[in-house]
């Protein structure tokens, strides 16, 4: 039987705050996962993404079985061993890369037969292997095998796709192996049409998850139409079953995917842009390669009060950029790991207080820099 | 008046056993300073840098002469505050990387025109304008303005040098404003001639300096070749004043220096080396991209007890060279200083116990693979 449960604690209009219970312990929710692609979060220490309040982070299947190899992390004593970190891990199925990444990709009801992205080598991913792949990781949260459908498409091939998805699932469901303490989650899908999207929940509900995912967004569509599918599918999830939306988002997508009842968030966004030198502020974005940061002594946001703002100005974390520092990551994703951290948490106290729509007005106000 | 001055504490044979005092703290010696070339020890924290006991760093005069511009620096309240170290700074004179990667150089009497290897600009670094640019970055210890002279050179070439680098101090020492505290070293020349060093040891005394240093060695002369030039110059420097060998080197270099004498040192190859994969062990070398590492679920160095040995095995770090993260960087090079800083420490304890012949027969009895 799993150990995996979720308390919602408090509702505030239709945003919620709960709190995961994993076998690596407790994720209080609203939550943001920085996401550890190759077995490391980019340019940071675990230590240090524990101080920034890091609960929970999410490592991608397709890169581990592909390098180092799942069996190999396995025998290395599993994913938290292998990387350092004793928090709880989310891991991808796997469909989303092989979709993005892999090569001569073929898919049949079977799965997906792809060429590595590294070395060309041919390899298979079915439910089974996924769900098998995912348990040799040690994931606490195991996701189901699913394609995830390029936008724009016909609705024929997301009608399509999405009933495969569903069948997917329910053999995702029958692979697992309960007794480990992890948790399964569905993922829905359906494309942007919206009685595919109830398809796709209904066919998940019928088979039974812990929680449930909705993937198959921020592919390339407008954000008012992310937010139209988040408000036509998270009325039909089970209000006591958490709900995480993937690769998602921006900070704005966070707020508005919260205040429509989002529990669980992953994106590249804040350590990826960071390595750019695009750094998240109470006032928008900035990006730090530019001229006006030459001589400019004061942080990066004065209303943050993250590692890097009490130390560093904006002329030397422009001086890292432009001289190509390692350090420069590694301050640039501390900082913007922290912005997300906090503006989680700042989420989880207002709705706590009942308050999330002053929140909401407040964060959209502050922003004079359109991001 | 300077604030600077140098306690020999203990001698164990020629080893030294020494404590600087600068205005910004104190430093013992035998030390290893790590290199901080663009305002950053690559891939470090200033934070995890004392904490593996690092005392003072090294700062590149040219480098932060072209970018970001020292006069950029000393507004935003100098080198310390722009890179978050408030522990000592020793610069060097521009000397050094202006004849390694200055463009187009031209040298005569009154000093060297060359141009940017950044953006081709047209410079001249004078003996005048070397202090006054270390004194605008705020360096606690000065380096004096010389010619490092490539190997092998003409005798004529060396003695000409030599001699040029002596008059050059002799500005050095006019141009200091000793009244902000920092310390100005001499530099001892003199290529691989035992005459012309003694030469140069005389014309550095003559003017008078709080330390000395002995540049020209590890520019590809054998490590003989540089012991000896070291037992040539040691004796021949003041007993009372700390002595410097710039750019070495190797631990066995660090080991037969200190047995020689020398009380600091410099160099790029642990952090140089931590990029390219390759850590320092109590039993030599190793490069970590090495496939023998891919399922070794052991630290790098058993008999170390550093954060990274202590967390991370092999078969990871491994892992994370392959896949060109950035913590790959951030753990050898973390691990890399560490080795430097206790090999350093070690040192220190076996000379105040008067051990150090000891030490040193265990140090080179334990590396089994030759570095």
């Amino acid at each position: 039987m799993t150990s995996f449960s979720f308390d919602l604690l408090h509702e505030d209009g239709r945003a919620r705050r709960g709190r995961l219970h994993t076998r690596r312990g407790v994720v209080e929710t609203p939550v943001f996962m920085p996401v550890g692609t190759q077995a490391t979060v980019k340019a940071m220490y675990p230590e240090t993404l524990k101080e920034i309040g890091a609960q929970i982070i999410l490592a991608n299947t397709y890169h581990l079985l592909l390098r180092p190899g799942h069996e190999r992390v396995r025998a290395l004593g599993g994913l938290h061993r292998f990387m350092n970190w004793d928090r709880p891990i989310l891991t991808d199925s796997g469909g989303f890369q092989v979709f993005s990444l892999g090569e001569l990709r073929k898919i049949d009801e079977q799965g997906v037969r792809f060429q590595s992205h590294l070395d060309g080598a041919a390899h298979v991913l079915t439910p089974e292997s996924s769900i098998a792949i995912q348990e040799a990781l040690g994931s606490d949260i195991i996701m189901a095998f699913d394609e995830c459908i390029p936008y724009p498409a016909t609705r024929e091939y997301v009608a399509e796709s999405t009933a495969r998805s569903s069948r997917w699932a329910a053999r995702c469901r029958q692979a697992r192996q309960p007794e480990d303490g992890a948790a399964l989650f569905g993922i829905v899908q359906g494309g942007m049409h919206r009685d595919l999207r109830a398809q796709s929940v209904a066919d998940l509900l019928a088979i039974g998850f812990e929680g449930y995912a909705v993937g198959g967004l921020s592919v390339g569509e407008s954000a008012e139409l992310m937010y139209e599918v988040m408000d036509w599918t998270m009325p039909l999830l089970p209000r006591d079953c958490p709900r995480y939306v993937m690769g998602v988002g921006t900070p704005e997508n966070l707020v508005e995917g919260v205040r429509r009842g989002v529990d669980m968030f992953d994106c590249v966004m804040p350590t990826r842009n960071a390595r750019n030198g695009v750094l998240f502020t109470s006032f928008g974005k900035i990006s730090i390669k530019q001229a006006r940061f030459l001589d400019d002594e004061s942080p990066i946001d004065p209303d943050c009060d993250c590692y890097v703002c009490r130390h560093y100005s904006r002329a030397y974390l422009r001086h890292l950029y432009q001289s190509n520092e390692i350090l420069s990551s590694m301050l640039n994703t501390h900082h913007n790991l922290h912005y997300y951290q906090q503006l989680m948490a700042r989420m989880r106290d207002a709705i706590e207080s009942g308050t999330f729509e002053t929140f909401r007005a407040e964060f959209l106000a502050a922003r004079r820099i359109d991001p």
